[in-house]
C-alpha cells in the first residue's frame, strides 16, 4: 500500500465542517474573492452547511464578514481550506494549516510541478506530510457539488458582452447522481457546462490538478459509499499508480459504475500531455488493459462520457444483447441496427409469441397495414401514438430481447403531442427491468422537448440512433462485467428498488 | 448508358413553370391541403415564381383558389405536377398527364414497391415512359427549396400539444449552399430539423422515394451546375446503378464535395433496408471501395454528414495533412491532438520560426509566462481574447502547418466577450486560405452564442474538439481526392473567390 492509504481523512473534501479561505480577496475577479461569495451564498442558502472564514492579513471585512488576519486565529471547527494565495508562499500556509490541525486542503493555486517546479510542489507535501494534512491540488478548480453546497469554481458565471448582454458563462449542474472527477480543470468546467445543458445532475465535482497528493484512485474509493452518487466519471490524462488504480477500480464497479474519458491516446497526445500535467503517461494498450480489466467502461470524448452517463444513471444493464427496435422512420432503424451489429449487439429477427403479437395489432388496424414486424418494427410514417405505446409495450413484454430503443421521430402526422408519447412511454418503461433508450432527431421545438420529457421520465433520449444504441451498448459490457463479477442481479436489484422510490 | 440518359429535362424540378397538385383537398391535414397551401403561400411571398394549379373533380376552390376539374383542363404552362392521389390512380393520373405534356412529377403517394406492388410501380413507369414524362418518387415527401419555394414537405409545421402550447414541428433551414438528397423520407426530414438547428443553408432537398425513375445519379449530375449548390449530401440505403454512380459521382466530385450517409452497413442492416425500401443493398465493402473512388466523403451517421457539411461549405480544403492547435483548456488540445494523429493528420512540433515568434511573444508578456508554444498551443486558463487573436494569426502565417484548430473554451475569466472574439478571429480567419475550425464545449449561453458566432464568420464550430478534427480531417480527405485529379488548385481559387464575394 502506497502513502497515500495510510493518510486518509477524506471527509472535509465532502461535508466539511468549517471552511476557511486563504487569500481571500477584496477585488471581485480575484479567485480569493469568487470562491469566498460562492461560499457564503451557499452558506446563506443554507446548502452548505459549514461557516466560512476568510483569511488575510491586510482585511478587516470582505463582503461584509469578518477577516481572520492569520490562521493561527482561525476557530477550532475549521476542517477544509482553500489555498489561493502564490504558489511561493504554499508551503508556509501549509505549515501553519498543519499547526492548526486543518485536515484537508485544496490548492487552487498554480505554478508547481506544471511549469517545472517540482521542488516547491516537494516542500508543500514534504509540510503536509508532517501534519497529516490531505491535499487536493495543486493547479486545479477544486471542488463543487450541488449537495454539499462547496463550490469553488471561480470562473465569471456571467459574463457581460459588449452590447451590454449578460451571459451565463459556467453554469453549474443541478443536483444529481453523477459525480466527475478531472485532471484538467478547464476540461472539468466545460464538462459541468456541458452536463447542465443536458440536464444531466452532479452529486460531487473533483479538479484534481496535478495530484500532489489526492488522486482519482482514493477518491473512487471514498465515492464507493457516498450516497448521492450512482455513476462515476473520470476525465485523466494519466494515472501515477496503475496497479492502485486497477485493484481500486476494480472493487467499486462492482458497485457503481466508472466511465473513463482518458486523453493522450496516441503518441502525440501523449507529448502534449505531459508538456501541461508534467506527468508521463503510458501507451494507450496498458491503460485499455487496465480498464478492462477493472470494469471501467471507456468513453472516446466528452460527448460519449454523457451519452453513457445519462443511461447509467436512469437505466439498468440489460440481461444479454439481444435489441429490439421500433421506429416510424425506417432509415432511422436501419442506422441503429448497423450500429448495434457493428458494436456486438444482436437486432434478432422476431418470431414466436412476439411476433404473432404484433401481427395480431396489424390484423386488427392497431398497426399500420404495411408495417414491418420484424425487427426493427417498422411502424412507418403512418404511425401513431397509440401505436408507439402499444409495440413498446409488447416489446417490453417479449422474452426474445433484452432492451428496447424507441426511435420516435416527432414530425409524422400521427403524433400529435410527442410530450406526451414520450411521457406515457417512460412511465411504462420505469414499470419493466428492461433498458429503454430514445432517439429523437432535429432542433426544432418538439424534437427538443420530446427528448427532454423522455430524460425527465428516466428514458435516455438522443439525437441520433447512433448515439442511443452506443450508450445502450456501453450499458451491456457494463452488465458483462457484473455478470462476470457475479454481482449483476445485485446490482440491478439495488438499481430497479431505487428507481421504484422515485429517486431519478 | 441506361434509359434514365436518354431521357432528361430535370429543369422543371428545379425551376418549375407552373406547378398542379393532382389530388388537392380541402381537408386541412391530407397531404393534398398541405402541399396546396404551401406552394400557394411561397407564390404570394414572390419566392415560387410559378403559378399553382389544384385539380380535383370534387371541388370548385380549395384556399380561395380555383381549382382544375381534370388534368386536360390545366393551362399549358405545368411542366411539374405533385401526386397525392391514392396508388391505384396514379397509373391513369400518368397517362393523362403524359397526354397533357406535363414534363416532370413528384410522386408522394405511397403503396408501390415498397410494399411489395412492384406491379403498379411498373405500371406508372409504362405510362410515364410512353410521354418521357420524369418522375421523382414514388413513396417520398418530395422536394424543398428555399430558393426555388417549391415545398411539398406535408408534416405538420406546428403541433399543437395538450397543454396549448404550439410548438414547431417541422422547421425548414434558411436559404443555403448544401444540397440533401435522402432515400428515406422521414430521415430527410429529420436531416432538415437538424439543419435548421444548426444553422445550415439549404439549396435543394430532394426526397427520392422508391426511384421508380430520378435517382440520386441524375440529381447528382443535375446539381453539379446548380448555382446555389455547393455541398452535395446524400442519404442512401441502397444504389441500384454502382456503376454509373461511380462514374458520375466522380465527375460530380471534382466540383463539388460529394458526402454520403449510407445506412445498411451490415448485414441486419441491409435486412432492415431491404425490408423497407423493396431494394437489395450490395455489401459494405462494395460500398466503400465505390465512395473511394468516386472521391465520395463518407460520413457515418447523421451528426458527422452536418459536422462535415459545415466545414465543406465554408473552408477550402487544406493543402497538406499538418494541424495546429491552439487552447487555453490543456485537455481540450491533448484530446484534438489524439483524433488527429488517429485519423492520419499531423500535430508537428513547432520549430524554426513560428516557434521563435510565439516564444517572443511569451517573452514580451504578450503571451502567459507558462503557456506551451510547441503545438498544441496552450495559452492556459490566463488566455485573453488578444492572446487568442495574436497566436491564431502567428499559426495562419506559418508555413509550418496547413490548417488551424481554435479550442477556445470561454470559460476563462480572461476572454471577457466570447461572442465579439469568435467574430475577430473568424475575421482574421477569412483572409487566409488555411481552413480553421472553432471549437467550445458546453451548452451555456456563453458556449453557444460563440459558436454560433463563429458559424456566422464562415468559421465552422463544434461542441468538442473530436468532432471538429474530424470534420477537418475529412475536408483534408476532399483535398486529396482533388490533389489527385489534379484539380485541388482550381477548386481551391473557386472557394475563395466564391468567398471574397462575402457569398457563405
Amino acid at each position: 500500500m502506497s502513502e497515500h492509504y495510510m493518510i486518509s481523512n477524506m471527509k472535509p473534501f465532502f461535508e466539511p465542517s468549517g471552511v476557511a479561505v486563504i487569500g481571500a480577496s477584496r477585488e471581485e475577479d480575484k479567485p480569493g474573492h469568487v470562491i469566498l461569495r460562492l461560499l457564503l451564498e451557499n452558506r446563506a442558502k443554507g446548502v452548505l452547511k459549514a461557516p466560512v472564514y476568510p483569511v488575510n492579513p491586510n482585511a478587516d471585512t470582505i463582503l461584509g464578514v469578518k477577516v481572520y488576519k492569520s490562521i493561527s486565529e482561525l476557530p477550532p471547527d475549521v476542517d477544509l481550506a482553500v489555498i489561493v494565495v502564490p504558489a511561493r508562499l504554499v508551503p508556509q500556509v501549509m505549515r501553519e494549516l498543519g499547526e492548526k490541525g486543518v485536515k484537508a486542503t485544496v490548492i487552487i493555486s498554480s505554478g508547481f510541478s506544471e511549469i517545472g517546479r517540482f521542488d516547491l510542489e516537494e516542500e508543500v507535501k514534504r509540510e503536509a506530510r508532517k501534519s497529516g494534512i490531505r491535499i487536493l491540488g495543486p493547479n486545479c478548480v477544486g471542488i463543487f457539488s450541488p449537495w454539499s453546497g462547496v463550490d469553488m469554481i471561480f470562473l465569471p458565471y456571467y459574463k457581460e458582452l459588449r452590447d451590454g448582454r449578460k451571459v451565463l458563462s459556467a453554469p453549474r449542474p443541478a443536483r444529481g447522481h453523477v459525480a466527475l472527477i478531472s485532471q484538467s480543470g478547464a476540461v472539468g468546467t466545460a464538462a459541468l457546462d456541458y452536463m447542465y445543458g443536458e440536464g444531466i445532475g452532479l452529486s460531487y465535482f473533483f479538479s484534481v490538478g496535478n495530484k500532489a497528493d489526492v488522486d482519482e484512485v482514493e477518491l473512487l474509493q471514498a465515492l464507493k459509499d457516498e450516497g448521492n452518487t450512482w455513476v462515476i466519471l473520470l476525465y485523466l490524462e494519466s494515472i501515477k499508480r496503475g496497479r492502485e488504480f486497477i485493484k481500486v477500480a476494480e472493487e467499486v464497479a462492482q458497485k457503481k459504475p466508472i466511465i473513463a474519458l482518458k486523453a493522450g491516446r496516441t503518441q502525440a497526445g501523449r507529448r502534449a500531455a505531459a508538456s501541461h500535467t508534467a506527468s508521463l503517461a503510458g501507451t494507450d494498450e496498458v491503460y485499455e488493459a487496465a480498464f478492462r480489466r477493472a470494469g471501467v467502461i471507456r468513453a472516446y470524448d466528452i460527448e460519449e462520457l454523457f451519452d453513457f452517463a445519462k443511461i447509467f444513471v436512469s437505466q439498468p444493464p440489460p440481461a444479454g444483447p439481444r435489441l429490439a427496435i421500433v421506429t416510424d422512420g425506417g432509415g432511422a432503424g436501419v442506422m441503429a441496427t448497423d450500429m448495434a451489429e457493428i458494436l456486438g449487439l444482436q437486432v434478432p429477427e422476431l418470431t414466436g409469441d412476439t411476433r404473432a403479437r404484433l401481427e395480431e395489432m396489424r390484423k386488427k388496424g392497431l398497426l399500420p397495414e404495411f408495417s414491418q414486424v420484424s425487427n426493427p418494427v417498422d411502424i412507418t410514417g403512418s404511425a401513431t401514438s397509440e401505436m408507439f405505446i402499444a409495440t413498446t409495450r409488447v416489446l417490453l413484454e417479449s422474452d426474445e430481447v433484452d432492451a428496447v430503443a424507441v426511435l420516435a421521430l416527432h414530425q409524422v402526422p400521427g403524433i400529435p403531442d410527442p410530450v406526451e408519447l414520450a411521457r406515457e412511454l417512460a412511465k411504462i418503461a420505469s414499470g419493466f427491468s428492461k433498458p429503454v433508450v430514445a432517439v429523437d432527431t432535429g432542433w426544432s421545438e418538439a424534437a427538443i422537448l420530446e427528448r427532454r420529457e423522455f430524460d425527465k421520465g428516466g428514458v435516455p433520449s438522443y439525437p441520433t440512433p447512433e448515439r442511443a444504441v452506443k450508450a445502450l451498448w456501453a450499458l451491456y459490457k457494463y452488465g458483462e462485467f457484473l455478470r462476470k463479477k457475479g454481482k449483476y442481479r445485485e446490482y440491478v436489484e439495488e438499481f430497479l428498488s431505487r428507481r421504484s422510490k422515485g429517486n431519478i
